[in-house]
């Protein structure tokens, strides 16, 4: 095999680490997906950088942590100026792609003070996180009284479905995310109850099989080489799958929740919050759970038979031979455990994801198979791709580590000793219920491979898990004296964390290696008394210069 | 008098907060600058965010710190997108105009990579720092076997000295800032011992009084309201000074060293290292301070001169009654106090700067002549210059607190219980000498009213001054157990504010808030079992909806 020439970046949306076989789901077979990892590294401790499908990409793509770019919760735009995967990828000579999703809200007020026009090939990339768009399908096209939350959600995707037949003015909610009874109602998706129901919809136009095709027809016709992100929507909500997925799973593969009651009862005041949010309490019920993971089993089974088909389309075109193939998801959804729902928590439940890399190189043969347990980032994504398609990483901007030491078994962990993760909830309604402003509503997670700790902005104490004796993460010893220790050791690691340098991205590394022996050699020369205190070459430009004397003269006017 | 119109933003380099008389100086007596002082409020714990002058002026003109903006060495540009004063004050409808230094240095690759054209009206104010120019003038041009340090060093002043009369490649250099003996050798202001000579120059045609009529002619012609940067090069070095200044003030006024033995004997590495490199060696020296300090004695003289003529000219054309005047500096000097020369560390010597507010409106006539000890950083300027011009302060950019609510007698504090100041020596040689990376070579100085401490990246202890019984600071307390409380109490401050949201620039207070509110009402609804867990007004999008049954039909081609 030859030396990776193009990257297939695979991301899913919401999709639990543990909900893959090679993972150790029970009862759900993910044969293909599995195969990928047999023919790469299993990541089995990778951790996005937020619990939240916008700022964990923004972190994905540019290589920095959620703290250093600012988008922290989806609707928060990406500052212009932010240097992204396409901008180090294009510099490096490599295209930078997208199909499907980035969660992606452009920074409109800063492109209009910096002057850059939406339409031009700069704007454009600037407003689309620095991919070139094949296709931008968020995945989204919901409806309120304040309107649509994404004028231009799934619009692509609903032209196809209206030429297919669909019609309706929106056939993404109306076929391809709800139910139909027998008379024709539409049975919506956002309603949790239907998610038994099977998606109104056939199995080939829905989502996932729709954004494969797409993806194939981009590289089919791609100038290598080439990055293409296919960026799938699904499991993410509504949670609803078409047949034959829909009938696949019902309750009794349903595994009971992970939570205690004391786990309840004794909860930190933020992490209760959660808890007693209209999700949280939506999947603390087995009514809600029964109906919603038979379906997202669905849509992650009709997932795996999806990569079988892109897969084998890979191999049938050779582009197997040269391609690196990454798959992972941007979070996890708590599906009830710890009386959680959706993302919007620390657990490893959604923090932390499925990660594969098949590298197609020979170097990486001593490792087909392996499971790594390095502490991995989602942010170490960028500097990889960078070193694969021939450039060297901007340390300055990049915060990442690149995973070829370890995909080419030159070292089993990366150069860190704690994984970060962010979470911003100034924007939610929980903020006003715990009054907290919009600057002490935040929540950073620090965890190494035996401790997670979670500080919560405004007082309060942190939050302990023990993820060595406890893995489930189901006793908080945030408040144990006895382990005083532990949280000082951890807050140590925080502050080590927030203390980076990681806003000085104008001058690299080597810039400022250079300064420190050059500072001289541009005629700035402090602390010399006369002409003997530094040799001839630096204070030449100031020797045997002469003048007329101007200080006694008049003065002219 | 009327509320103020304008701005007049004056700043010095290199002033020290001590070298004024109306500040204590014993020798030097600034009469036009304490009659400012007596007409506003002279603000006596005015800390700067970095000791240099590149970095300090770029949180002054952005109000961030430079944790934030990143641009925190001299020669690390100001990145592309970072939001200034002046994009600040022409959204509230004033002009922001430059006449002299900035030290900006472009960010050339940020804006090749967004297309920004330099001689574009945007390009050109981000390459000037937010700033319209009316004329840029660093001060600097020195050049050395490696080329020029800043090869649009001085230009325009050169242009002018030349047509003047003072022929040379360089008139900057051999007229304005050396010397010349008997035989017309050019005695360069670059080597100490010849700060006890005259410059040789007109003392109309020197720097200060150049700028000074460079100001009022901007004034002169300027459409209100404008903010006027008039920012002077002196008293920084080359320290010399034309006649009458050169021969007013000798070795007789020059005061002792604030130093001990002690001081020097158990310094911190970090600290010993500044005080054992040429710079600090040389201001160590007798020679060099009795040399030096007359000279600089004699530029601030200069410039209080300058002062009376600039502050009798604002009222004889009727400004002083519409315009706010500010008067500060970018850092001070240590001169030899504490081992050191320069202003890169972090005692009071060289991060307290002098800031004198005079506010023309009726509301400050009940603070005229005050001192106040309010915390105040330099990155307060850009909030109260914005409430001025009649704007708001969009506090999710802006890291400072407007000054008005001093100025106008309703506070006496600042809303904060510390300053921040940062320096950053990984371009410097001491960073090789004493094995740092360029990242852990940063320092983070925290300070209140009692205490000082200075954290130095890299596994050092930290720093510690008792300023209320040490104001001086020659005891270093960072090893004392006995302070072990203090100094865990200043790291909680210091990491109250390495967590602070510094980035989330892109969504203001009141957009936040609002989300918070109306989250479900664009349609996105989580956590809903059916149409009974939410108002008919936000479900009404999902229901009632129809549509032909499509999940049963053919797959078709």
């Amino acid at each position: 095999m030859a030396k990776a020439k193009n990257i297939l970046f695979l991301m899913f949306d919401q999709l639990r680490w543990d909900y893959l076989s090679c993972y150790g789901q029970p009862h759900l077979e993910t044969p293909n997906i599995d195969r990928l990892a047999a023919m790469g590294v299993r990541f089995d401790r990778c951790y996005i950088q937020s619990p939240i499908c916008g700022s964990s990409r923004m972190s994905t793509y540019t290589g920095r942590y959620v703290h250093s770019h600012g988008a922290s919760w989806n609707g928060i735009p990406l500052k212009v100026g932010e240097i992204t995967m396409g901008d180090h990828l294009r510099e490096a000579g490599m295209g930078c792609w997208l199909v499907g999703k980035t969660h992606m809200r452009v920074d409109a007020a800063g492109m209009a003070r910096l002057g850059l026009a939406p339409d031009s090939i700069i704007g454009a990339r600037v407003s689309e996180c620095g991919f070139d768009v094949f296709e931008r399908d968020d995945g989204m096209r919901p409806e309120g009284p304040n309107g649509m939350y994404d004028p231009d959600g799934a619009k692509v995707y609903n032209e196809y479905l209206r030429a297919r037949g669909y019609e309706s003015d929106n056939p993404w909610h109306d076929f391809a995310n709800s139910g139909v009874d027998d008379e024709g109602n539409v049975l919506s998706g956002w309603f949790l109850k239907n998610s038994t129901e099977a998606a109104n919809i056939l199995e080939r136009d829905s989502e996932t099989p729709y954004l494969t095709r797409r993806g194939m027809e981009f590289m089919d016709g791609a100038d290598a080489p080439w990055l293409c992100h296919l960026s799938y929507i699904k499991p993410h909500w509504p949670y609803i799958v078409p047949e034959p997925y829909a009938s696949m799973y019902g309750p009794q593969h349903v595994p009971p929740p992970i939570r205690s009651q004391e786990e309840f009862d004794s909860a930190h005041p933020v992490l209760r919050a959660f808890m007693e949010s209209p999700v949280g309490r939506a999947f603390s019920t087995d009514r809600v759970r029964n109906a919603v993971i038979p379906a997202y089993m669905g849509l992650i089974k009709q997932i795996d038979d999806q990569m079988g088909v892109l897969f084998q389309w890979l191999e049938d075109t050779g582009r197997m031979d040269d391609t690196m193939i990454v798959l992972t998801s941007d979070h996890g959804d708590f599906l009830g455990d710890h009386w959680l729902g959706e993302k919007t928590f620390f657990h490893d439940t959604s923090t932390r994801v499925p990660l594969i890399v098949y590298d197609p190189s020979p170097e990486a043969d001593a490792t087909r198979g392996t499971v790594s347990d390095a502490l991995v980032e989602s942010i170490d994504l960028v500097p990889t791709f960078i070193e694969v398609a021939g450039g060297q990483v901007p340390r300055h901007i990049v915060e990442g580590h690149s995973l070829l030491p370890i995909l080419h078994g030159q070292a089993t962990e990366m150069p860190r000793d704690f994984v970060i993760c962010e979470y911003d909830y100034s924007a939610q309604p929980m903020a006003e219920k715990l009054g907290r402003t919009v600057r002490d509503a935040v929540l950073f997670m620090v965890a190494d491979k035996d401790w997670k700790m979670v500080h919560a902005e405004g007082g309060f104490r942190p939050i302990l898990f023990d993820l060595k004796n406890d893995p489930q993460e189901l006793t908080d010893l945030g408040d144990s004296p006895d382990h005083a220790e532990v949280i000082a050791a951890m807050y140590e690691k925080l502050h080590r964390w927030t203390r980076r340098v990681s806003q000085r991205t104008t001058r690299s590394e080597e810039q400022l290696l250079n300064m420190r022996k050059n500072g001289r050699r541009t005629g700035v020369m402090l602390g010399l008394y006369d002409e003997n205190d530094a040799d001839l070459e630096l204070t030449m430009f100031y020797r045997d210069r002469t003048a007329p004397n101007r200080k006694a003269g008049p003065e002219a006017g």
